[in-house]
């Protein structure tokens, strides 16, 4: 039987402090709820600290790569899956989560956010800038959630999660 | 030798009667400069009129489809590639152009920016929300481009391109 | 730290009874290993087959599906990974396996093994065809493997493989 | 309207003499037919020889191009479209063409046979091995053609190709 899958996605490269605090918290707080972990996997910035956060609590963790190289992978990715195929695999990322969490922003994470909405998937918004928040709700009402912290974005993904 | 390849992006559905004005008048203009129009194919929206408009001058025109589908290719394209890999083509969409004009926003359209502006592409953005000019000049300073209309765009293309 | 992971690949339908037997035995002793199995996802044939041995004995399984369709996956993955890029995700299949083992034969099946070895990967080839045997062995004489059972695909896996 | 799109492909590296005049020799019958070239875009071996070929005698030319890299275009192509998805563009490749010419093979061509009857489509296999001749007939009967020289290639094209 298929496990839920709960996406973190955000940048890899100029990330805040607090990206990669939130980002860690969630990996664990994911891994406590049982849910398995899917990031871009590699070893940088927020797909990082969420999966090292996940791995923290015993969690399993899946790595969707942008290309073909054992050597960018992040040390918490149980699971590597290489598609070499770039950015593309953005989409692979949003359609394999049955949530898509969002901690920060890049051009990288916003497209990400665009292609999940585009599927209809259900996206919260962590650690975002007001120009982030205004313009996906205005592209999505329905399926954009604004949180403040971690655990706002947990119970948000309880919420909404259509989890039986 | 390749040739320039302009791309234009938008709605397919939920377009209103100047992304369509606007997107029929940049394929007769991208045509009469003697370049060749990239759209993302499909017989709706701003692809389908962008096609047209370029026909209509003449002009060369390439669809990239998300599907497998020969039934909904616009009338106007000339070159169908059938990508079979859905909203992931859209990275195919702007990489494969010298220069992306978006015209309108919708889901599929600020992934196209989002994957656009990742990997280093300009983007000029026409008829455009302020919600969506203020985000994605937010997102990248130097690679947005905001014109008020079609023959600006073209302008525009022409001083930012890397056209020898 | 990222787990050893092995691609079981073979046909979706026209399976012969032995096709689908030796990949119920081949998830098992896969599953056995300690390994991870990886197949393309889907409820029929080889995929199917495989993906419920490993469960029988307790092994973690991954499918790597074809659209994003949630009613087309077998009931023996535990992790599914949604691609809607149709036969291209062939290639993440082939990439994200350590070493593909293959069970029977098909158009499917053919394209995986040859994109297999277009990325240098060892494959293992049971249940094959003269034709088939004679062709992928013309195209790589090194990288292909040709075994008579299940147990025998094992054992060239640990002895080709490179587990630490 | 739509142009009819025949696809030649064949080995990059380790061509042989006769594979590329066979090569070169294709894109000009092709061209000479008012059919556009498609091919693999790079500037080596099959694809690079018809793009080539098919240029002499004025014709149009894709490229479908693995990554998304300026420097490694044939000169021969007209319309580079950049996947940035490696050798699972080769899936593009075949669906965007409205019949398959192989000339010569490779592990990346055999992928491309594959999947090309994987989705029904015919293909024409010139200057093939004993190998490669049987085990793709093995697989379809039907959807498979051998031809002796470019022209045969080109009459069994029109004989089989669905062209109003």
């Amino acid at each position: 039987m298929r496990k839920i899958i709960i996406g973190v996605m955000g940048p890899g490269d100029r990330t805040t402090a607090s990206d990669l605090a939130y980002a860690y918290e969630l990996g664990q707080l994911i891994a406590q709820q049982g849910w398995v972990l899917l990031t871009g996997g590699r070893n940088v910035g927020v797909m990082d600290a969420a999966s090292k956060g996940a791995k923290e609590a015993n969690g399993l963790t899946i790595g969707i790569l942008p290309k073909n190289d054992r050597n960018s992978i992040s040390e918490g990715v149980d699971i590597a899956i290489f598609t070499d195929m770039g950015n593309a695999r953005n989409n692979i990322n949003v359609l394999s989560s049955d949530i898509v969490i969002v901690c920060g922003m890049s051009t990288g994470t916003a497209s990400e956010v665009a292609l999940a909405l585009r599927s209809n998937k259900k996206v919260i918004l962590l650690n975002n800038t007001e120009e982030s928040k205004a313009f996906f709700t205005s592209l999505s009402k329905d399926n954009v959630f604004i949180v403040t912290n971690p655990r706002e974005a947990i119970l948000t993904a309880k919420e909404i999660g259509d989890f039986a």
